[in-house]
């Protein structure tokens, strides 16, 4: 996916509540911001994926503050929320009812504001709705046929969720080689690999890094041992929206994607209202 | 003033919201974003005055869209809807009162998203207000003892509570020699003398342009006439954020700053509480 012309002032409103996060100094604030306002210009083309170069333009305003990581807060308080909830509800036995869990999971979003405090309401709400596209059987079955699956992950918080969705199909794909990949490094609110070992990803599947600590999976900039198991693999799961923007123009139609269309150019992309949860298969 | 850390998101945001209302084409409306996060670049520093490299770039966005006002819409229904109200109003008597509405009148503001459908129970409501800077009483003696006056107008809709505050000041003070200033061409949503014609101030006051389209007064791109007349007048009443964000660093007692400060980097500027209503001395 392209940029609409909506990311530019998007990115720009993720800087300025990074900048917020990584320091209480205005100088400090001020300098960063003119710094991202300089280098802006020099990342975003019309033919940008707004993930990967929001992404590029992030880690270098992180270099700018000399904080490797200004989400540390937000995170820890996503993880431990979401944690909890997911414990709450416990073992999932429905396969279309753990994958809403894991859409609803994908609320969990820094990028358009989300305050991690609503997860408990706002998952028991979105498990009520209707996916707006849903080609779960497809996925269903393709996991059937399937000897291994590839499922890459989004945000910290979201991914307690998706584990619920991944220990059932342990339990109804048996023979399934499972892999589970993360960021190589802190990226916004991205779950890093060491996330998820330490929510415990370890005992349910391979965890691998996509060998970047950029967003999504770009495949110019992900490692030689990812791309080789994204090629090999026979399906693909992938979670929220930055996965949708780096993989959807591959037409893959081993890629099941699965959002919440949170902003309006993912909507507009995916011709669905702002907001819709959805299971859609890549081509 | 120079440029706080909010103002560069702040310009982008507004510079999207120019766009859409100049165009429905997608396409266009991604180009014109592109050149914009370009630009920017180019003209945020530290020591930016905001209202100044702010409206140098929305004229080039103007230019780039080939569109010399998209604000007509904007303007027009403020207009209709201010002109209105102030006629409702009618004549007002009291100094303090016709000074409030002037500065209640400021709440129309595209900079800030300002819906104008809502100026009629807005004002009303705000003249129940008390100044929260409050040196009123300092522009009334500085009035009666000047010859000559200022009145630096901001918005469309706005300028007709200015206009009633100008009628009370001409005839409480009736040997002033009064001119009213406005932009020379359009500019987001700012008044412009052809604008001040139509309302009447002919009838009032010398109606002189600032001799530049940029908000504000900004000294270095205002006409040598302008100028000149800034240089001679005994006082001068500022309307607004950018007459506030052009002229405060030149700490000149004759001016009267009337505003609502409606974003956090002016409040933070003058060291009042965001939606603070105030008449402030330059010095």
């Amino acid at each position: 996916m392209k940029i609409h012309y909506e990311c530019i002032a998007c990115a720009v409103n993720q800087a300025q509540k990074i900048v917020e996060m990584s320091t209480p100094d205005l100088k400090k604030r001020r300098e960063a911001m003119v710094f991202f306002g300089r280098r802006i210009g020099e990342f975003f083309e019309e033919s940008s994926v707004p993930a990967t170069d929001g992404g590029r333009l992030f880690l270098e305003l992180y270099s700018f503050l000399g904080d490797d990581d200004p989400f540390r807060d937000y995170k820890r308080r996503s993880t431990e929320l979401a944690a909890k909830v997911a414990t709450d509800i416990g073992d999932v036995e429905d396969f279309g009812r753990a994958l809403k869990l894991a859409i609803a999971g994908n609320v969990i979003d820094f990028a358009v504001g989300y305050d991690p405090e609503k997860i408990g309401e706002d998952i028991l709400r979105m498990t009520e709705e209707e996916l707006y596209v849903d080609e779960s059987n497809e996925l269903f079955e393709e996991l059937g046929r399937a000897k291994s699956l590839l499922y890459l992950l989004d945000n910290c918080g979201e991914i307690y969720f998706d584990k619920l969705f991944l220990e059932l199909i342990r339990k109804l794909f048996p023979g399934l080689t499972i892999y589970v990949a993360a960021k190589e490094g802190p990226i916004i609110n991205d779950a890093t690999v060491e996330d998820l070992r330490e929510a415990g990803f370890e005992e349910l599947a391979n965890v691998v890094s996509t060998g970047s600590c950029l967003p999504g999976a770009p495949m110019e900039y992900v490692s030689k041992e990812f791309k080789e198991i994204f090629r090999k693999v026979d399906v693909v799961i992938a979670k929220g929206q930055a996965n949708f923007e780096t993989l959807s123009d591959l037409k893959d139609s081993r890629i099941f994607f699965l959002l919440k269309a949170k902003c309006r150019p993912i909507s507009r992309e995916l011709n669905v209202p702002q907001g819709s949860l959805v299971c859609i298969r890549g081509a």
